[in-house]
């Protein structure tokens, strides 16, 4: 097995299927464009493992505690690990990681936007290591994302040839 | 004529002048910088025809409907193109589509981003088609616009040889 | 000296050192990632000269005016030019500016997110020249921002051979 696939099984971490939008709801977009050997990286969301948009729904610091964000920043990456897999065919092709935007529903007076978003970067380090992992980020506070979603984060990798 | 032109004009659309900040306010930044086969397009909002920012302002979901901010989101489709044309000469060397920021003014509550910045890709699909037209998307729910633009979008597009 | 640094330095500028996170926050990502000739940003605020992070904090338009939002993002781009020096050398090595997005911590109803982040466009430009200086650019209004700090800013340069 690969690399990067044997350490998720070893987690006990799975990869969801593609993101289904809500009935009525038209995505007319790409996860992933590939532009030789940049892969850009659409908006992703927390998904559950099935598929749907994880619960809970809502601002973290109200509806969602910093504990819970952190996890809704960590199922994102898998959800955006699964649109990678689906776009390069194998994730040992990402040779590095470049940038990560990471965006959170941030209730009023919410600013620690960085542990949150650090849901994602840890896992990312612990897949790809600190070299390969190392990314540039910016870690934010939003007025209201899609659906509701507490998180969504965007980004770049560089495939190897 | 070239191809996406002739499109544009078929479709009854005219690509807007230069825009003009507001008397007192400058921008000193350039609308697309190019780098390579790369062309890095600044922030821009909904242009009218003749020039100034197109009315309405304010927030979707509460100065402006989602049917009014999908409108705004294709107007800053239509000050983008004309911000390209000028910087490259020709819409038709834009080969690819690679990455749209879709930035909503959101009034509290309001959620369906997708919805108002699809009338952005709509366009751009229609123009370029799904292969060269593609692209990674957020589509996210800020606190305040410059000005109280109701969209503002930025991007990054590859240019032919 | 080298051509950047000494414009600095006859500015009065003073680069700050590496920034060091409140105790007790972990801030696992690179402050720039090089791929290539490329050198993508993550997002900075405002340091004070010593390293730790400028008051005021706040958002412009309520704890902050313009003018402190102004100053706070020409402390930002003195932040991103030490992370600069020390991932790449020496600040002559940027060939170009590309990309910059600066996000305004902002208070309801302050829509003047473009004066503010002015402040680190126009230093940009002072120092680089209208040529290499020159980048796509959007400045818009956050809900929040980590710690409270009233403007982040991310960006790319070009990195010459």
């Amino acid at each position: 097995m690969a690399n990067i696939e044997s350490r998720l099984t070893a987690l006990g971490l799975v990869l969801p299927p593609a993101f289904s939008p809500p009935p009525g709801m038209v995505l007319p977009f790409v996860h992933v464009r590939r532009i030789g050997n940049r892969a850009v990286i659409a908006g992703h969301g927390p998904q559950s493992p099935e598929g749907p948009l994880a619960k809970p729904f809502g601002k973290v610091g109200a509806e969602l505690s910093l504990e819970q964000g952190y996890v809704a920043a960590r199922l994102t990456a898998l959800s955006m690990l699964g649109s990678l897999k689906r776009a390069v065919g194998e994730l040992d092709r990402i040779s590095h990681w470049v940038r990560i935007f990471g965006m959170v529903n941030s209730a009023p007076g919410f600013v620690q936007q960085p542990a949150v978003i650090n849901g994602f970067s840890d896992l990312i380090l612990e897949l790809w290591g600190p070299e390969a992992g190392a990314h540039a980020r910016s870690a934010v506070g939003m007025a209201e994302l899609p659906f509701g979603m507490p998180v969504e984060i965007e980004g770049e990798v560089q495939i190897a040839d």
